[in-house]
């Protein structure tokens, strides 16, 4: 079928290839990806992208000892097909088979793992420092995109480096997107260079122009301060080569014989060395270059058309754009946050809507979380959608810019709990393990999406921080239970009354807890089950009566249960200093792998039948 | 006393007086500043750097309805002093009184809370958009040092304002300093312009200068290209101007005359401005000016020979820092990082002695922590030294980069619990709640400084991630205790056997219920004491063993009790589904303010009589 793929023997094959054979195996391996990623979705347009950056990368380099760090780790899937894995590839993101993101375990040459952005910088320094201390050899890359350049901690890094001048390279895969559009300063410093007419010159003969600056530099040395301003009109990345770092480029991301140049260069170079490649995300699929956002992380579809088979339903993130719009009409300090997640976060819409109340501020949840505070000190009611696992980041800004100044910012989390394909650096998780613990925070879980809109109206009406957390997907909900019309602060939702055992439930948890009612009366078990609404400030009220009269206590959550909402209630219920019997249910204290989320859950015992069982064994 | 100060009427006041009358004031306040904080601690060299960069912003804007954010935040003293809080200057960073930062409960002039680094921007930002949308007018400044550039979200911040063109001003108050020297590229970039030639011209004549560059821009458009590079000759700053900030200066911070002039002009100019002030860390107290890092944070002081008059006892950074030395001999592959802070953290012998092996990646804590994975998947073993209110900030990263790799990193804690002053931004009542959760760590607290030497020398013979947290100050120990010269994982030490009421206790905890063991006898009580070394793992065959024999048990930690320690007991035995009675000691859902730390201990009930109550009370 693939002349190339299938007769690929690892490693050395790209660099017995001449220039036409590795143009043809590109092709080869963007027909490949584009077949299989259709079948069984997963990141396409960040991957077309790369992949004659990755040929030229592994015919420059030896990755038995050189080491790449792949930023985000997306866009790795052609390396894992060169760095054999091709075999297992249509395991791709599934329970037990290959992951969507590099992973240690799974290669030798995966030399470090990634999933968030903008880390690539800071692990490949440590790599390099690794080497040079243990005097050690090899050539370390991280290949960075330019929306994760805008990670505060990517300018960390950069900052280290120029000023050590370590010996690295940086490969900067500008494709003028995150998952969306750029944002940005930095990505107008980009965009200089881009069109930059020296651009064309330095493609046609870069080698001479590199050693021009880099070699003659003693020479221009002597011509003192005047050299920066005319080197500045001759070089561009004037950015990166104030911070101490030496830049080439811009050069064409898919011009592979450009690219082993520079590479090549770039390996000779003493201190720390950024190749900015020009790339286009999508390429060569037409449906992908013309919607990159669409085909960043996507489902299967139609070879031809470009068309999603996913059924379309409702999901969280739809429902909460929509409250969102709705809600811009009355509240007229009403403003959205996102880090570079417009359509993810389902703020499309309102982006659109209310263009002034806008703001993505690139993949910068630090600053997100913080402009949010100064926004609420000033009068807003700011609204930072973002996802769980991203809003890890933003950890210390959350304690120390909005509850400590009990400032009313909403937090309307996605993707919380569990994930599913992208896996362990995905996986939301956590959330509740580092938000309960923060004072002045509220935290609320919609049982459905209509929950979801009216918590939303009712956060809106506060005046204090909140956080709203919420799955991936859309409903699984019950119809039977009442929505949740009327909230007040702290106040639980009886979903039935049974006899005394109370399952306390959130989110998605209460519809799988009452679809067990049947099931657990067959064995004589008749639960009273409780829509925990409110996470924190618990519904003390309903916990008294329920260690009153000493009902058993199960707790149910899509999160760990070391710190989470459980050990919360736990906390509580054994401050009373009765016998009250609770269980914990939620996951468990490992990291949680990739795979289908029905697949995860019944691993973790989460599904029904694993909750029934431990019901029953505990009650 | 003081002829200005004493008849200082609020606010108007500068903007009344002549240029000599306010340097006259500036000396006064600096007289001021000196003496009080000679007599109680604080900082000191921050104020006495921008005494003359307050009172230029206070001659300027109106701060009825100017923002004012200072980054940090210790640098506000100056402001404090001049927005009505002389009267109360006496109780500064004292229990119920003015706190070291600012504080929106204390002044209605404090519009945002600091205390971490590199926060003022974005909040700066966040108000003046909240001014934008609700039609208000108001200037906003973000007074921030060079120091906190490095920190990424400020960078995040100026990526977001350049693009957006949002009308503020940042003064950047560059001291060539953070708490100790500067590093990165970024200083280099600032180095760059503090040696500019043009310095000396636009001191000269700023107004027409800055009329030359800013509002001819039409007549320098229209060359074109040309135009930056010859621009770059004239204006340093390029960095802020490629990022779409216009820049002023550099120009002198101690220069009220130029200062007025240009924040005057900033006012004027639409679009983001940053303006470059050159301060002297410690200005106008020679004892200071040459020890600008000793006078950053300092207790009393002899006003005359500046000698700190504080007992130097031996503190567990400095034994964190002798070990380190001693064990850089024999572990070659041992590297050591900090964010900045390499006196602070007892780091500064190491770095002097293995110079090759110390890495002050500046304030970048998110950075550091991922280097720091990097560097141990390359086969060195990394010791992150960090205060625990400050690793909020690295959360994302223990997870994502060295957890869950199960990566060899040495997190070295400090100031973990309660630091007393410095109040609710830098108590370190976190760390064991948002680690205990996270997956792969351990986690281990010291009763005294030798054993804290212990752990290290244990720690670095293992292979996967640890987290060691300790307390600011020294030792408070009981020579009685045996030292833990035998450090199993997992497993704590029996202090002293009694009846079946156990105390595990986490670091000086243990020294206090160890001096408590008479005074419970004299009630009846003769209890059990553990030092739980082990956060986690838990040593579960002893808490098996107390399970198993209805011991009472109590836990005592200096974290809070959502998510800490004694909750990961709890969760422990209650899934063991037996009637045991757990008694959790720590912190309530509240931050905890400012102030001597035996008054915070007696406030949350930690101090030796609380515990003696709550324990009897319990019992």
């Amino acid at each position: 079928m693939y002349k190339y793929l299938d007769n690929y023997s690892q490693l050395d094959g790209v660099k017995k290839m001449t220039l036409k054979e590795l143009y043809d195996f590109s092709e080869e391996i963007r027909h490949y990806l584009i077949e299989k990623v259709s079948k069984n979705g997963g990141h396409l347009a960040s991957n077309l992208g790369v992949v004659e950056l990755t040929l030229s990368l592994l015919n420059i380099f030896d990755v038995e000892e050189d080491k790449i760090v792949w930023d985000v780790g997306h866009q790795s899937y052609v390396y894992k097909l060169l760095t054999g894995r091709k075999e297992c590839f249509d395991t791709l993101r599934k329970f037990g088979g290959l992951s969507g993101f590099p992973k240690r375990c799974e290669s030798k040459y995966d030399y470090f793992e990634t999933g968030h952005s903008s880390t690539s910088i800071s692990a490949a320094l440590g790599l390099a420092r690794a080497r040079d201390i243990l005097n050690e050899k090899s050539n370390v890359i991280a290949v960075i995109g330019d929306g994760a350049l805008t990670g505060g901690m990517a300018l960390e890094a950069l900052n280290d480096i120029g000023y050590n001048k370590t010996n690295m390279i940086i490969v900067l895969n500008d494709n003028q997107m995150s998952i969306s559009e750029n944002v940005g300063g930095i990505s107008n410093v980009l965009n200089g260079l881009r069109v930059d007419p020296n651009y064309n010159r330095i493609k046609e003969d870069i080698t001479s122009t590199l050693n021009k600056i880099y070699f003659g530099k003693e020479i221009a040395n002597s011509l003192g301060k005047i050299k920066d301003g005319i080197r500045n009109l001759l070089v561009p990345g004037q950015f990166f080569e104030e911070l101490g770092i030496k830049y080439f480029g811009p050069i064409d991301g898919h011009d592979i014989k450009q690219l082993s140049k520079v590479l090549g260069q770039a390996k000779k170079i003493k201190g720390p060395v950024l190749i900015h490649a020009l790339t286009l995300k999508g390429k060569g699929y037409d449906h992908a270059e013309e919607n990159p956002s669409t085909f960043h992380g996507i489902g299967p579809f139609n070879l031809e058309s470009g068309k999603i088979k996913e059924i379309k339903k409702e999901t969280y993130s739809k429902v909460f754009g929509k409250t969102m719009v709705d809600l811009g009409k009355n509240h007229e300090n009403l403003v959205a946050i996102t880090a570079a997640m417009p359509d993810g976060t389902g703020l499309k819409e309102f982006s659109q809507v209310y263009k002034d109340r806008f703001f993505d501020v690139g993949i910068a949840e630090q600053h997100a979380t913080t402009l949010a505070a100064g926004m609420a000190s000033g009068g807003l009611k700011p609204v930072f959608a973002v996802y769980s696992t991203f809003l890890q980041r933003a950890y210390d800004q959350i304690i120390h810019d909005i509850c400590l100044q009990k400032l009313p910012v909403i937090l309307a989390i996605d993707r919380a709990g569990i994930v599913g394909e992208d896996g362990e650096t995905h996986q939301g998780l956590f959330d509740l393990s580092y938000l309960t613990h923060i004072p002045n925070l509220t935290i609320m879980t919609p049982r459905c999406t209509k929950d979801l809109q009216f918590m939303l109206e009712w956060a809106i009406e506060q005046n204090e921080p909140i956080a709203i957390r919420y799955p991936r997907g859309g409903d699984n909900y019950i119809n039977d239970i009442p929505l949740c019309l009327n909230i007040n602060k702290g106040k639980w939702q009886t979903v039935c009354k049974g006899e005394k055992v109370v399952i306390i439930a959130l989110g998605d948890m209460v519809n799988k807890a009452y679809a067990l009612r049947d099931k657990l009366k067959n064995v004589g078990i008749d639960p009273t089950i409780v829509n925990a609404l409110f996470v924190k400030p618990l519904d003390t009220v309903m916990l008294d009566y329920f260690i009153e009269n000493d009902y058993k206590i199960i707790t149910i959550e899509d999160n760990y249960t070391i710190g989470g909402f459980g050990a919360y209630v736990l906390n509580y219920t054994n401050n009373k200093n009765k016998n009250i019997k609770v269980l914990n249910l939620g996951y468990k204290d490992e990291f949680v792998t990739h795979g289908e989320v029905e697949i995860l859950y019944k691993l973790n015992k989460l599904d029904e039948n694993g909750i029934f069982k431990s019901i029953v064994s505990f009650v």
